[in-house]
């Protein structure tokens, strides 16, 4: 059961977990290094700690103590109380969900162990963005990819605002980091795993044409929104395959392309 | 061609369809009654024009003249220039994109109109997030739906927001307001259209099983992040419709939910 201790000073040093939680470049590399990260509002909250994450300690206001009980209950962790006033100013921002967690971090896998049971996963390639992040893992979640692969340059899915768009489910769906681009896409090959490179370039083959759905092992291969995937990356797949536009449109967005690309891959 | 205005004053009556961009409440309330709309930045001001919006006027900063140069030459507007910080005084926020353009709104068509052409339309039900909206009409544009319908209650498309999201998009794409919710949707089904309701609810028929493609004409109905579809907008419905989800997770956020159900229903 959770250690229940009212804190009033925003600068009390047990809260530093929680601290500055706006400066994205701090946090960061804070993060990582300190081998924690954080959880925003109920839901997330619940279900990182359902899928195993270590709780290090919580940050709630008094009236979010019931809502979170349970789940106070079950963990070994100081659960600290704040005014929302004093909270916001040790986070930087007013907290609206009531209350924050920090976890531990877990060991990733290696690829190759993520890569013996699966059938379908994504890798992606330089995404930077947060939100995009965790957009297309919440996709992958929802529609049944079996894992993520992420080039050594991706952002970190674990940072507090990947882990809420992607409403927790970076959590859900097993992830690894692969430590050489795109040198590591060769096992994934090796692992039987078609590599299909997303382009919107014209004489890419049509999605529908591939029949990704069919294939006994697919990977889809996605870059970042605007750059999209490197020539080194396309080179090294098997297919370039492209989501036909209308309209005169040059592209659909990278959270838009990965919903219909999981669609394909995944449908029965 | 355009008048180039150089402005100094952050207060010069001339620049009062730009005043506080940043002011959603009031934006949303003025741009309607004073029939305008603000594009931002090179390709959405392009995209505009081009689709045959009247330019009202422009606001710059020296260094976009060149760039938007072709552009000021089709129209007889004002092209306001500005240093950043003095346009930072007028908008309420550092103009990344370094030119706006305030256009004129025209009549939108009628739904009787838009549907006596169109084989795939989208029929959104209190879609009030303009980053949603912009980017429901990316993905529509995109993957070759033919119109949009909203209901009384959804957003602006043609604000900032939306329009920026959707980088242009709620301009290729048909849209009109239906008048009366659901009462509208009758005219909808009299047209031809069968109405596929979005649901995440487990007893809905599988997206698959449908065959939305091989429908002669097809209206897909999406309700807000969250709140989803309206008891009374499901029952007015033909088929309640779902996108299966795994691993646990409740649904898909609006925008990949949408792009998945435009491509099942537009692929060939």
């Amino acid at each position: 059961m959770a250690d229940i201790i009212p804190v009033d000073d925003p600068a009390d040093p047990r809260l530093s977990d929680f601290t500055d939680l706006t400066d994205v470049e701090l946090r960061r590399r804070r993060e990582p290094a300190e081998g924690l990260f954080v959880a925003e509002g109920e839901k997330v909250i619940r279900r990182a700690a359902q899928a195993g994450y270590p709780m290090r300690s919580m940050l709630l206001s008094e009236k979010w103590l019931p809502v979170m009980r349970d789940v106070l209950d079950q963990v070994r962790a100081p659960a600290y109380v704040m005014s929302p006033e004093a909270a916001e100013q040790v986070t930087g921002y007013h907290v609206h969900r009531g209350a924050l967690a920090s976890m531990g971090r877990t060991p990733l896998p290696e690829p190759g162990a993520l890569l013996a049971t699966a059938r379908r996963v994504v890798i992606m390639e330089a995404v930077n963005d947060h939100t995009n992040i965790g957009a297309v893992f919440r996709s992958a979640a929802a529609l049944g990819m079996d894992g993520v692969l992420l080039s050594p340059s991706c952002a970190d899915p674990l940072y507090r605002r990947s882990v809420k768009v992607s409403m927790g489910a970076v959590f859900s769906v097993p992830y690894a980091r692969l430590g050489t681009w795109p040198g590591g896409l060769k096992p994934v090959r090796e692992a039987g795993f078609r590599l299909l490179a997303f382009t919107p370039d014209e004489d890419a083959v049509p999605l529908d044409d591939i029949g990704a759905h069919r294939l006994p092992r697919v990977a889809l291969l996605l870059g970042a929104e605007g750059d999209g995937l490197s020539a080194r990356a396309m080179r090294a797949a098997d297919d370039r395959v492209r989501i036909p536009m209308a309209h005169g449109v040059d592209s659909l967005n990278v959270g838009a392309a990965a919903a219909v690309a999981f669609y394909a891959a995944t449908r029965t």
